[in-house]
C-alpha cells in the first residue's frame, strides 16, 4: 500500500514538473527531463548526502513511474488542465507528506539523529520542486508565500517526537496527516503564516 | 584517440562556459570558474550519483584542460568571436556525443541497466550546460527550443540497443554519429521537433 | 580557537542567507532553510565530491549554529540592519578565508593534489553563496564585479605553495590574512580587477 502511495507521489511530482516546464514551448524530451528531475531529484540529493546508493539505481520502478507519468502528462495535458488546479495541489501535498516521512525513516535507519532526519525529510520533499523551478528559470518555491516548508518541518518534528511514544505505523499516520492537513488547509483557505512570522527588508536601501 | 577527443570535448565545453559568462563584465577568475563548472560539472554529477570516484580527482588531465581552455578563451576571445558561432555549436555537439557515449559505457561497466545508462549519458552531457546557465542566471538550455536533449536520448537508446547486436567500437561510432548528426542537422537548418511534439500551456490563466 | 572561528563563519554565512532571502516576504521556515543552505551548502558539496562523510552529519554543531544564527537573524533583523553593511561583508570575508583554508587542509589530508585542494577551497567557500543566490532567484555572486573568487584563488595557491616552505600554522595565518586582506581592501575601496583582466562580449550580436 505504502509502496503504491510512494509511486503515486513520484507520479504527481513528475506531472507538476511537466506543468512547470510547459509554460515555455518545449519539446517532449526536454519536458520529460524536467518531469524526471522534479520527481526523483529530492530523493537523489538525500541519498547522495547520506552516501547511500541512490534509490532509483537500486529499484528502477520510481524511475519508470516518473518517466511514464511525464509522457502521460504530455499526451493528456488537455485532460489535466481540465482538472481543478487545486486537486493537483492536494496530490502534491500528499506526495510531500509521504516523501518526508519515508526520508525520515530512511535517515533514522542509517543511524542518524532526529534532527538530521527532519532535515532530510525536508530536503527530500522540496529539493525536487526547487530543481524544477531552477531549471525552468522561475522563482523557487522557497520564495512563494505559500506554506510549503512549514508543514513539513512541523510534521517532521512531531514525527520524530512521537516515535518515542507510540508504535511506528501510528506515528506515520499522524505525521502524514499533520503535514497534509496543514498544507491542505493552507491551500483551501489560502493561509499564510501571520505577518510577524515573516520578514521583508529593503536591503538595497541599506546598501546604498 | 578517444582520450584526445574527450579532452577536446572538455575544452569546447569550457569555452562555451567562458562565452556565456562573458555576457556580463566579469573578472578572469570568475570566468574561469564558470568555464570549469561547464566543462566538468556534468561528469562530476554522474560520478556522484553513481557513487564512484569523481573523474577529475583521479586523473587531473580533464581539470587542467578545462582550466587551460578557459584561460585561453579569455585571452583569445577576439579570435574566438571571429569564428562562425556555428562552428562552436558543431564542436559542442561533438563534445556532447562523446560525453554521452562515454558516460553510458562507464555506467554499464558499473553493472547498471541500459535505462540508467541512457539517463547517465543525458545527465553527463547536459548538466554542465545547465549549471553554466544557472550560475550565469540565464534560462537553461532545457528551455531553448533547440533540439538539445532529443538527439542524446535517441542516440543513447540506439547505442544500448546496438550493443546487443554488434561489436562495441562500431556501436559507438554509429551512436556518436547519430547524436552529432541530428544535432548538426538541427543547427544547420534550425530544425525543431514538430509542433505536435511540443507543449505550451498558459497556466496562469488556469490558476487564476 | 579555530573551531570557534569556523562556527562563527557558519553563523555569518547563515545571516547572509537570511538577509538575501528576506528581500522577498518569506515566512520564518523558508528563511531558515535559505540560511541553512548558505551556511552548510559549500561544505556539503565539498564532502560529496570528495566522497567523505558530510561534515554536519558527523558533528551536528555546525548545523545547530547555522540554525540558531538563522533564527537569531530573523528575530534580530532590526539590530542587524542597524549594523553597517560593510561589517557583515568583513565578517563574510573572514568566514570565506577560514572555510577555504580548512577545505584545503581536509582535501590534502585525504591525499589529493594541491590543485584539487585549491579548487575545493574555492568550492567550499563560494558554493553556499551561489546556492543562496540560485534559490532566491538572484544573479549569483559569480556575476558580481566584486573581487570574490579572486582572493580565494590567490590565497589558496599561496597556501599550498607555502606548505612546502614553512610550518603549517604559520602558512594558515598568512593564507587567511591574504584572502581576508585582498577582500577587505576590495570592500573598503570598492576595487575591481583592472579592466584588461575582465571580459564582456555582446554575444547576441554575434549570434544574429
Amino acid at each position: 500500500m505504502e509502496y503504491v502511495l510512494a509511486q503515486a507521489g513520484v507520479a504527481v511530482f513528475a506531472i507538476s514538473g511537466v506543468l512547470s516546464a510547459a509554460r515555455q514551448r518545449l519539446d517532449i524530451f526536454s519536458i520529460v527531463v524536467v518531469g524526471l528531475l522534479t520527481a526523483i531529484g529530492g530523493g537523489t540529493l538525500r541519498d547522495v548526502i547520506l552516501d547511500v546508493p541512490v534509490f532509483w539505481l537500486e529499484d528502477l520502478t520510481a524511475f519508470w513511474v516518473a518517466m511514464g507519468a511525464s509522457f502521460a502528462a504530455f499526451i493528456g495535458i488537455r485532460f489535466i488542465l481540465k482538472l481543478p488546479l487545486r486537486l493537483l495541489s492536494y496530490l502534491d501535498a500528499m506526495g510531500v507528506a509521504l516523501f518526508a516521512v519515508q526520508a525520515i525513516d530512511k535517515t533514522l535507519a542509517f543511524g542518524h539523529s532526529a534532527a538530521v532526519a527532519v532535515v532530510m525529510g525536508l530536503i527530500t520533499s522540496i529539493a525536487g520542486g526547487i530543481i524544477r523551478d531552477v531549471v525552468t528559470h522561475r522563482p523557487t518555491l522557497l520564495l512563494s508565500r505559500e506554506l510549503y516548508a512549514t508543514p513539513i518541518v512541523l510534521g517532521g518534528m512531531l514525527y520524530v517526537a512521537l516515535l518515542h511514544l507510540m508504535p511506528s505505523p501510528f506515528c506515520r499516520l499522524v505525521a502524514m496527516g499533520v503535514i497534509f492537513g496543514i498544507r491542505a488547509i493552507a491551500i483551501r483557505w489560502q493561509l499564510f503564516l501571520p505577518l510577524r512570522l515573516t520578514l521583508k527588508i529593503d536591503l538595497d536601501q541599506e546598501q546604498g
